[in-house]
This record gives structure tokens, sequence and C-alpha cells, in this order.
């Protein structure tokens, strides 16, 4: 089974569009790897989480922000698939 | 637990961007009875699939063409939460 992504967003804070973006990048980037990715509204204010599986590999409070697109696919590769190079997305 | 709605979707086909859509389009309207949309590329040519839990509630290839948002929409609530009124999604 591959991975699955899940990105959970406060929509009070009207984060769907920015969910609905990275879950497109990611899955334009990792078509192949990824079982997909779910869009998961929270009930928590301010919450904005990226998890693989179970495993949570961003979260907003945490980071004290947002993730860089880069950054985020860099975050994924390492989970899922080490060997694959992203390009452009692999330069500081 | 909430339900989860599923679009599966044929990469080759280029229907990330319709799929994203219409999940978006979900999101909004039932923001507070879904667990969430998950986006699953498929490795079927052609296939463009909604599904609630494991129950298919529409297929590309069976209806012979692509769902109007006002129609998946009544689809969903039809099965999520029956009572709801969906105002102008409602109307012929």
């Amino acid at each position: 089974m591959k991975p699955l992504v899940t990105i959970a967003y406060c929509p009070k804070c009207h984060w769907l569009l920015r969910a609905a973006y990275m879950a497109q990048e990611l899955l334009t980037t990792f078509e192949e790897e990824l079982y997909g990715v779910t869009l998961q509204p929270s009930e928590t204010a301010g919450h904005y989480s990226i998890r693989i599986g179970d495993d949570v590999i961003f979260d907003r409070k945490v980071h004290g922000g947002f993730p860089e697109i880069k950054e985020l696919k860099q975050l994924v590769r390492d989970k899922v698939s080490p060997e694959k190079n992203l390009g452009h997305s692999d330069k500081k």
C-alpha cells in the first residue's frame, strides 16, 4: 500500500485553498509514489498540519508558519522515496 | 466518524485540476459533514470516480462524462446529510 498524505487545515482561517494548492503540488511531483492526498478540515482553530500515514511531518504551531513547497517536497521525498531527485527543488 | 469522500482520477488525462476543483467545492459546502476528501491518482487510463467510504456514487465510464457540481453536491448531500438544503444548487 502506497503512503497517504493528509493535510489538515483550519477552514475558519480560510486555508482550504492553501491546502488544495499543496495537495496538487505533491500529487504532481509524487504521482507514482503516493496513494493520495486527503484534505481534512480541522476543528482546531489555527491548525495546519501535514502527515504521512500517522506520522506528522509538519505542524504550523511547531514550525511557526507554513512550509515552502520546496521544503515540503523534500520532507515528503525523504519519507516516501529517499532516492528521488527533485531537480530544482533540491537546490537551496 | 464522519464520511470520507475519495476522488480517483487519471493523472495521464490531466484530471488532477478537475478533481482538486471538485474537492474544494465539496469541502466548502460540506465542511462540517465530511471527514475530508482524498485525491487519488488512478492507474487505470480514463478513470474518474467519486466514492463515499467504499460506496461509488459516480463513475465517468458508467455516467458517460463528468458530473455537474450541482448534481455532485446533490449526490453527496443525499448520502451524508439528507436534510441539508443546498440553496441554489437544489434548483433545476
